[in-house]
Parts: C-alpha cells; sequence; structure tokens
C-alpha cells in the first residue's frame, strides 16, 4: 500500500522575518488559508488516507505538527503517525526511520517522500504522476520526479535523464516516459542552467521520492552501513520499550547526510518520471511574490495596506496599518515584533541578515513573539523591567505543567473560555472576567477543561522574569525538569 | 519686558505616522532628547524666564504642554501661563489672546511669537537677533524675523523687502539692516523659487514676531475689528470669572486668519529682520533626514536598524528590530501600530495618505496606541472580541476620574509604583504584583499617591469595551460627564 512520508523537520529562514527556525516555512499559510504543510496532505486527496501519513519532525516542531493536523476538519489526527527525531541529521536518517516503522506495519509497502514546505500548483497531473511511479517502485524501482523547468533556475540542484526505461509500456514520448537518471549535478551558474533548460534533458531535484521500503533499507545497507546498522538497533530496541533511548544514542552517532547523496547518486536502480506539476520550493521571497495573486500593477499587498502608486511589490503584514508611496520591485514583511525591506533582487540576502542576528545572539531568529508550546502558544504583550504580560492560548483538553516559579508571582485572567486553575492546595475553575494569583515559590498548573480555546492574560512581576525560571513537576508532553 | 507667546496648538501631520492630530510634532523629541517644544522654550535660556512663557493652545493638547513642561527639571512648570483655546481659529486669534492676558500683567509688555514646532541650530545668533528686534518692537514696529534662503523652497510664503528702515543706527550691510516689508508672497514654483535665492531681497516667512502687547491688539482692532470686539468681551469676562463660557462663545462666531493675512499683509508698521539662524519648520520626513547626524552612507537608522548597504536612507523605529537591504533614498517610518515606507522625494505626499485614513474614518491619523491622558497615558497591548489589554500610565499626584462602566469590568495588576484604589465601598493601597476586581458597574477610582510613576496592567472584559462606555462623577481635570 502507499504511505506517505512527511519530511516537516527543516529549519529554514528563507521566509525570514515570517519563518523562523522554531517556526519554519512549513507551517505557515503562505498562500491560501493553509499551512504548505496542511496544503502537502490535503494535495494527496483520498489517494492516501490519513492514517498512512508518516510525519518525521523534531522534538520542538512535533506539537506545530499535531496542531495543524488538528486544526483540518476532514483529517483524524489521531489516526496519523509523528516520529520524533532527538536531533537533525538529514533525509537518509529520516526516510531510514520511516521506512524501518512504517516496514513493521506493511512489509509490502510503498513509500511517498514529501517535503512539508513545497507548493504544487497541478494537484491532479501531480496525483496521476504518483500513480505512475508507484508502479515503478512496486518493481523495485528508486523512482525520483523530475520537475520540468520553466526558467533557468540558479537555486536547484539537476538531473540529467539517461535513456528510456526499458519494459516501459505505450508511446515512448519525452513527457510520459521514465528514464534513467545519468548524473546529478549541482546548482548551476546561469549560463549552464540556461543550456540545461535549452537541452530538455534536465530536471530539477524536488527531493519527492517513491520506493518500497524493503527497497530503501537494502539501498541503505549497500551504502550506509553505519546508519543500516543504527536502524537495526533500533528496530530491535521498539519491542523492548526503549526505542527512545536507543534512538538518542544511535543519532547522536550517525552521520549527517542527504538521501541523494548518500544513497540516490550511487545506486543503479534510480529513474526519474518527467514532472510538469507546477512545483516550487517557494525559496524566497521574491518567489512568493511571482506565485501570489496580484493586482494590475504587480503588487501583492495583505489587506491592511494603503497603497500610492507602488509598483511590482511584495507587501505583506499583520499589522493595524501599512503605507507605502511609488515603491518599485520591493519586498516588505512586516511581522509583529520584527520588519523586513529590501528590493525584490536581493531577497536571497534575507539569509546574511539571518546569520548576522544570530552570530549577535538575537532570538528574532529563531523565535517570534508568538511561541508555539504543546499545549498551544503564547504572545508576549509588553515587556520591562519588573514585570511581562502575556497572551497564553490553551487548547480544549490541554494543559500547561504542573510548575513554580523561584522569582516571579503571576496574576491569571481569564478573558475566553473557562480555566481549571491548580494554585498551592486550591483547585478552581475560572471563567471569563474572574482572576487568579499564584504567588512566588506557589506550585500551579493552567488547564483548559472545555471545549473552546482558553485565553489567559498573564501578568509576570518579579526581579527575574527569564523563560527559565521554571520547575517542572509534572507534565503531560513529558518535558519534567530533571 | 519681553514674554514668550508660544504657539502649541497646530495639529499638522506632515511627519505622520509619528506625529498625529492628537500629538503632533511640536510634542516629539526629533532632533536630540527634547522635544521641539521643549527645545522652543530651552533655546530662550536666561533672556525670558519661564513666568513670562505662555502657551497658547487646545483642551487635548494642554496637557501634554503641561507634562511635557512639568519633564523639564530646571523650570518651574507651575509659574508657566497656558492659554487653552476652545477652538483652533488660527494665529490672529491665539496672538489677540494671550496679547490680552499679557497686557493685564503688563501694559508694557513686548512679545516674542514662537511656533512650538519649528527647529533652529544657531541659537546665540538667534538671541542676540532677538534682542535687536526687541528694541524695533519697543519703538512701536511689528517685526518678523525674514529667514535668509538656503535653497530655493518651494514650501514657504516669502516675504520682499524695501527700504531699509530710516533711523537704525550703525553701519547698513544687508545682513545687519532693518527693512521695510514690501510684501508677503506666496509659495513660488522653483524657477521663481530660485530668483527669489538669487535677488538676495526675499525672506521665508517663518512665523516669528516680536511687538508690544499694545500695539498688536491696535492693529487688531484697525484690520480685524470683529476679532478685537470679541477679545474687548473677554477682557471684560475676565474678572467676571465667567472667562470660559465667553470665551467659548466668542470663539464660536470670529473668523479663522491668520494674522499673516489679517494684520501683517495690511499694516505699515510692519518691518523685517534678516535672520541667518539655521532655520527649518522640518516640514516633512526628507527636511528631518537632512538636518539628522547621518553615516557615511547618508544615512540616518535607528538603533535597532540592522542595514546591508543602504544608501541615503532614513530609517525610524521604536520596534525591537528592522532589517533593511539596499535601500537607495528611502523613508520608513515604523511607529507601534503604523508603518510608512516611501521615497525621499515622495515625502511630501504623506498628507495625502492621512487625508485618505481621515476620509475612511480611521483613527490612526488621529491618534496612536498611546493615548496622552491629563492624568499621564495609556497604551492597548492586545484587543479582541470580549477583551482589551492596557497598560496604564499615571504620573506622581495624578488621579483618573471617580468612574463606572456599564458594560465591562476590570481587573487592576500593579507592575511599577503603588496604587491608591477606590472600589465601591472599598478603599486600598496596592503594591507590585498585587491586584483588584472592578465588577461592571461599580464606581471605581485609580490613583498615584506615590512619587514614581503608577503602571498598572488593565485587562478589560465585556460585551462592549469602547472608550465612551465611561460614566464620569469627578475629575479633577474638569471632564465630568453631562
Amino acid at each position: 500500500m502507499l504511505h506517505a512520508v512527511i519530511l516537516a523537520g527543516g529549519g529554514g529562514t528563507r521566509l525570514w522575518p515570517l519563518s523562523r527556525t522554531q517556526c519554519p516555512k512549513q507551517f505557515l499559510p503562505l498562500l491560501g488559508q493553509h499551512t504548505l504543510l496542511q496544503q502537502t496532505v490535503l494535495r494527496l486527496g483520498g489517494l492516501i488516507p490519513s492514517e498512512r501519513w508518516w510525519f518525521v519532525t523534531g522534538a520542538e516542531q512535533a506539537p506545530l505538527v499535531s496542531s495543524q493536523l488538528a486544526a483540518l476538519s476532514d483529517v483524524n489526527g489521531e489516526k496519523v503517525h509523528v516520529l520524533t527525531e532527538p536531533a537533525s541529521r538529514n533525509t537518509a536518517a529520516a526516510i531510514g526511520l520511516a521506512a524501518l516503522h512504517i516496514q513493521q506495519h506493511d512489509p509490502e509497502a510503498v513509500l511517498v517522500i514529501l517535503p512539508a514546505d513545497h507548493w504544487i500548483k497541478r494537484r491532479e497531473a501531480f496525483l496521476a504522476l504518483l500513480a505512475r511511479a508507484a508502479q515503478a517502485a512496486e518493481k523495485g524501482a528508486l523512482v525520483t520526479l523530475g520537475i520540468v523547468p520553466d526558467h533557468p533556475a540558479t537555486g536547484y540542484g539537476y538531473i540529467r535523464r539517461g535513456d528510456v526505461l526499458a519494459g516501459e509500456n505505450g508511446p515512448v514520448d519525452a513527457e510520459n516516459s521514465i528514464y534513467k537518471v545519468d548524473a546529478f549535478v549541482e546548482k548551476p551558474d546561469v549560463v549552464t542552467a540556461q543550456s540545461y533548460l535549452d537541452s530538455g534533458a534536465y530536471y530539477w531535484n524536488a527531493g519527492i521520492f517513491l520506493w518500497k521500503a524493503a527497497v530503501i533499507l537494502e539501498e541503505i545497507a549497500a551504502y550506509l552501513p553505519a546508519l543500516a546498522h543504527g536502524l537495526d538497533e533500533v528496530k530491535k530496541s521498539i519491542t523492548a520499550d526503549v526505542a527512545n533511548t536507543t534512538l538518542s544514542e544511535v543519532y547522536r552517532r550517525i552521520e549527517s547526510v542527504s538521501i541523494d547523496y548518500g544513497v540516490l547518486e550511487k545506486s543503479s536502480r534510480l529513474v526519474v518520471l518527467p514532472a510538469d506539476i507546477g512545483w516550487s520550493d517557494l525559496g524566497d521571497w521574491t518567489t512568493l511574490h511571482r506565485l501570489s495573486s496580484k493586482d494590475a500593477r504587480g503588487n501583492t499587498l495583505s489587506a491592511n495596506v494603503l497603497d500610492l502608486e507602488s509598483e511590482n511589490s511584495f507587501i505583506y503584514t499583520d499589522r493595524q496599518r501599512v503605507a507605502t508611496i511609488g515603491l518599485k520591485n520591493m519586498v516588505v514583511v512586516d511581522t509583529e515584533d520584527t520588519l523586513l525591506i529590501c528590493p525584490t533582487d536581493r531577497a536571497q540576502e534575507v539569509k546574511t541578515i539571518v546569520q548576522q542576528l544570530q552570530n549577535g545572539g538575537e532570538g528574532v531568529a529563531h523565535v517570534s513573539s508568538t511561541v508555539q508550546r504543546p499545549w498551544g502558544s503564547y504572545t508576549v504583550l509588553s515587556e520591562n523591567v519588573g514585570f511581562k504580560v502575556k497572551r497564553i492560548s490553551v487548547r480544549p483538553g490541554a494543559s500547561l505543567s504542573l510548575q513554580l516559579h523561584h522569582h516571579r508571582s503571576e496574576q491569571w485572567v481569564v478573558v475566553a473560555g473557562i480555566a481549571q486553575v491548580t494554585n498551592g492546595e486550591q483547585e478552581c475553575q475560572l471563567h471569563v472576567g474572574q482572576s487568579t494569583h499564584i504567588p512566588q515559590g506557589a506550585i500551579h498548573r493552567l488547564s483548559n477543561p472545555g471545549s473552546e480555546m482558553l485565553e489567559v492574560i498573564e501578568v509576570q512581576t518579579g526581579s527575574y522574569l527569564g523563560e527559565d525560571d521554571i520547575v517542572r513537576l509534572a507534565d503531560l508532553y513529558h518535558r519534567v525538569s530533571p
């Protein structure tokens, strides 16, 4: 059966400041109302049901994956599998881990490997292609979709096709054949990219693959024996109930390598299926602008933008009001805590900015002022010497850890929903407009017993208000303090 | 004696979004740590002591004037006179009102009329000029400072000088003479402005005047008899203790006219003193950029800006982080609720933006998210259906009105200072970290009995949270509900 393996662990920041390392672009609704991660699975439609979706992600992002799946009305989030990696070790390890788990459920499984942060415009063509690719994968091939290029892109690796695969049925035409792979080639300069485009024999490598779980594990054993050995250990530990510990140990010592470099470039089983599906990796703001709907002057403007005569500009904001006059070919991205302005043709230099911020130890590279947590999220509304104000959103049924703070007291005011509060020896329910005081040192917990979101305004006062002043005594999400 | 009349009532928005109609540019620290209003009086130094400062302003802005004077350490704010106009009626009425009041104190007073929102770089030259101008005013002249132009400005009215005034002592040279005024001329086009600049006989009209109170009142009587009649009524009412009512009635019917158009253009007593004092009206962002200190690439950047290779750009922000790449000749002004981006050469079109916002009934044209009040200020931190969170700052000794709300309850948490709280029948003091609940309909009051600022986080919940749900029962600032 077909299983979807969705690689959701990437931490790219090329769409900074909207994407952060703690909330990368797969979790953002960049085109349309759904996030890229949601679109990745919705796009599969009936082809692969949700009980055969396997997400591979990091511990920090797992709650985001769960909450974004829970938000999809037609999806039973409980049936979805989320595999949490103890560290990021590139695609070979992630795919190997998923193959191992899926093989336990379904020894004949065919996997569709899908990055969670890409965009595909032509859904029907994509699904038809998956069905054909799955047939080839059933026969033992490692199938990669080769995106038919529509411009001489310098930001992607290319796949050069070889001969048409023998044994394929039907007429041999360029668009509907399966090819052997002649070579993987590195990101080219623009002249070389143009020659690739002109030749018609090169495709973009989009990281979308199909193969049998058994086959990719065989190939990993052949070309990445250390990883194969580690996966074997993990496999044995699954039934022994020490899977997490073993996984951490294995991940500590295995190499970080992509499936492309580690396996595909060496395997003789690799084939490529030309894919004309309107694919994009949304690799920078200019690309996103190109794919967004535009007004008559070529602008993509958020609803709150008041513009006079700008042209070919992309202006994103979630603020009350942005006014722009006469911009030409500009990108403006305006988030709660950070603003980016640059010309369209320098959008790729965002990575330089992020690098400089990271070198300076600045939080805005990593987190936005709204921080996701397993139980929901919080937003810092105001911060100053001696106090901090947060808005805390708790999902129905969710619960913060049982905790205490050494250096601060807290006042909670419920502004939406119902709160179940543990405060020292007391237990109480608070409704809208009601409030409680958590003294410094008191053991406390906030839960949402209701069926709607709980919103609490928290006012912290004290001499030290860092997030690390927290002693966790019990936690639904295994975050207890050591 | 010399008295300063500071016209502080203007509501310009040419530096929007930093300036708003409720907080125009005289109240902003645009160049240096002091606001333009503060600089206007500090610039006078010892020439005119604070007990002879007379501010003319509107009711909305009077608290701002008072608090900005109170913030000046060397100034005794209590001695300063603040005249509050019931409505804005242009400069003839404002100057007439000030002259009337000052004449009661000092029949021989010489007035220096100063707009509160201008910039003067060469303070010593300015003070020397005031001293010379005062001598001429003593003799009965209406003296205007004529700013020696340094570029062909099209945004100012010009004064064409006539003959050198007879009876002046000393050598006759262009810079040190006093001239009769030949004509006021309207804002020119750029070619005409260049010819004015070349001729050396034209000056900018900066609205800085000196004259005796008695003389300007005579001239108002001659050329604006309706205003003179109204001022007479106000004068009689001052002793009869119905001054406010009379003033409102008079202001309702008098004409809105500038002193230039209403009196100066018609009077034969007008003279002009050339003034080379580094004056600017800071009329748009580009002008402010020109006067600000710049880096080697010609940029003026706030501390939080991380820039790659921008040139000749002005970037103001009070946000956590702004990143800019390769901007050229751009203006970026980033405030709590609003962002403006435009090319330097289109900065004057800000007025079009503000006009469109006003036509659309949008608050961001008028008020910023921090709103000044007689007792201090508040900032809206978060707002949503059913709740609103504010940070309230109360000055030492100040007090909000005794009030009640029909549609909301409030929770107050003190985060700095000490609060004196009336809550129904209860009176209590709250310290940092303490909190109280104000039920819907309860009569309440918040005061600061301490000597430091009081900071309170207010969480409002209810079905209707508009600022107009307030019944004021008692108020130190005469704002009791009808």
